[in-house]
């Protein structure tokens, strides 16, 4: 693979954070400079980069780079606003206040300018770092359980997912990805079922994207196909990421996830969700009635982009120009439906009790 | 609205049957003529026209259209080449196979060549009008349920379908949409959501430009949102097509309808599925091991249409071009999903008993 991560600082530049553009994948690899925190949340907002966890990681390099642009005098205004600035590009992922919470703790005993550009660095370095362990400890964590299932089966299993959860949705290895890519590694024979995942088409674009670098087999299909498949006996387990998880183990993740579950639990097919630790949010328990879900612009639904019949980026309008749409981002799974959680502690019931026991001391917060 | 129905006998070439070419909908209206029951299967195998009904009736006309090509003293072996070609073209919808049993019958009794395309041509006709009238009374029935709900809730209703089983999946009015243009009419305030039916689309094109034209409020949703909107209240019925129903009340229907069906159940939302008669294979129990489900080219998949940016058909693609895709076209929805289903004979259980009750005799077949 060229790149193995999708987000790094410039190996030279000290104002530049580097991201793959992935609006323009798997059609056209782009890297893009940030040189600022409003690039930062530009590139948030605008999908550059997707993905609770690399949303999260996004920010915290943003963040970084609010000090180098903050005048010091001037810091407490300039950073609420770059916060509130940063917060305000996508309110369904938790990770995002997440990381920004951490930047702001990690650079609060700075006493000048150049401490707080040195601990808000160190801070961003760190927070990726955690967050690639985070996703490392969930595929082995993850592992298990395909181990489990091919040892049942012996034959190769077929996993669906949904959507991107994958290391483009990360920093590296992806949180529903990251079993997949182990088991690929400790040659269990796996193939996937990409879920195109209208209407940003994350998995046709992104998940059969990385899977094709890792030669992991996969087929793409419609968001339509999947209860058919599982009616028929072709999908042994789903595993899926999540924006935001409920200290009861609701889910929020994208659009259509719900339909899925549902659609395992008839089945008795198992029904997994991978995440770390940082989309937990502790704070709310009933998922649908507390977890915001962002309506983002009627046009990715009216229109299509890809490459045209001259390999150009383009889009197709596909409804009637007078049709209205409406444009859901997330939807709730809630627990019920939920075999189990894959965290980076370990697996657990999709319950109170079930994150408790994991996470002990921070369900407390 | 300028074209009433979908498909016409030329008012003056006897041998030219025209039909509105759907692959270009919404965005270019186009008239094909059918000048051979080659040309016939051709537009019912490329979808150029699609839906149950019409596919029945269009293969009734490529049967008139055969007796006109037929040498007289070949026409047993010419017919059962003609109908096995047309058989062949979708495997779904078991509206084809009446249609031509239909046409067979009426046309045995023909003692030369003139007979035959006379009784031809009338049986077309004959199907044809039954197949509109039968639309209008699925209409008539399935607006009693519409009129009680309304009564129930005094507010507009949201009712969701999906594909398109409108007047443009039949002759005029439609299946699922004939309740809904009925209650147009009789003033109950409707909002529709529009699933958009991927990969071809059919409701953000068909769907979408039949209630534009008809002036009914609706709105377009990718597929993935439907469970979405019933998780918050915002459907109150759900109304689909079918493609083919066995006796206990299963239901062939677009893929992706089975989807839906789990979602209006969990949240306590009635499912309706209207068909008329001819969409009945009394032969089948079980849909889920019996009828055969249409696998069509991956391409469909993985490339989007629609209009470009310079206003021009176009299509994109959306996967990485190594990636494989499978377009499986239909799914089965289990009878005990179904609330109900809505005939022209009235409305019943999706069940053995329910089906005899309203068409004992030919339950016998």
């Amino acid at each position: 693979m060229q790149f193995k991560r999708t987000i790094w600082p410039h190996p030279e530049q000290i104002d530049n954070i580097q991201i793959i553009d992935q609006r323009w994948l798997p059609h056209q690899l782009i890297i893009e400079d940030l040189t600022s925190y409003q690039e930062a949340a530009t590139a948030i907002r605008e999908m550059h980069v997707r993905g609770a966890p690399l949303i999260g990681a996004t920010a915290a390099w943003g963040f970084y780079l609010a000090c180098l642009q903050t005048p010091w005098e001037k810091r407490d205004q300039y950073f609420s606003e770059v916060v509130s600035h940063l917060q305000a590009t996508r309110p369904t992922a938790v990770d995002l206040f997440h990381a920004l919470d951490y930047m702001e703790a990690k650079t609060a005993t700075a006493k000048d300018q150049k401490e707080l550009t040195s601990l808000a660095r160190h801070a961003a370095e760190e927070y990726t770092e955690m967050s690639v362990a985070q996703c490392r400890a969930i595929g082995e964590h993850g592992l298990e359980i395909i181990k489990r299932l091919y040892s049942l089966k012996k034959r190769p299993l077929n996993i669906l997912t949904h959507c991107n959860a994958g290391w483009l949705a990360c920093i590296e290895y992806g949180t529903a990805t990251a079993p997949i890519y182990l088991a690929k590694e400790a040659g269990i024979p796996i193939h996937v079922w990409v879920d195109e995942t209208r209407p940003r088409l994350q998995g046709a674009r992104l998940t059969a994207y990385e899977l094709g670098l890792a030669v992991v087999p996969h087929t793409v299909i419609t968001d339509n196909s999947g209860g058919h498949l599982m009616q028929h006996g072709q999908v042994d387990l789903v595993i899926v990421g999540s924006d935001r998880t409920t200290r009861r183990g609701d889910v929020a993740n994208k659009i259509g996830t719900y339909l899925k579950a549902l659609a395992a639990k008839d089945n008795d097919i198992p029904f997994y969700v991978a995440l770390p630790a940082s989309s937990i949010d502790w704070s709310l328990s009933n998922g649908l009635a507390e977890i915001p879900i962002e309506e983002r612009h009627a046009d990715e639904v009216s229109y299509v982009q890809g490459q045209n019949s001259s390999g150009q980026a383009d889009y197709v309008r596909i409804s009637p120009k007078n049709s209205p749409a409406i444009n859901h981002g997330f939807d709730v799974t809630p627990a019920r439906l939920v075999t189990a959680l894959i965290t980076d502690r370990g697996v657990c019931q999709a319950s109170e009790e079930g994150l408790k026991g994991l996470f002990g001391e921070e369900s407390a917060n």
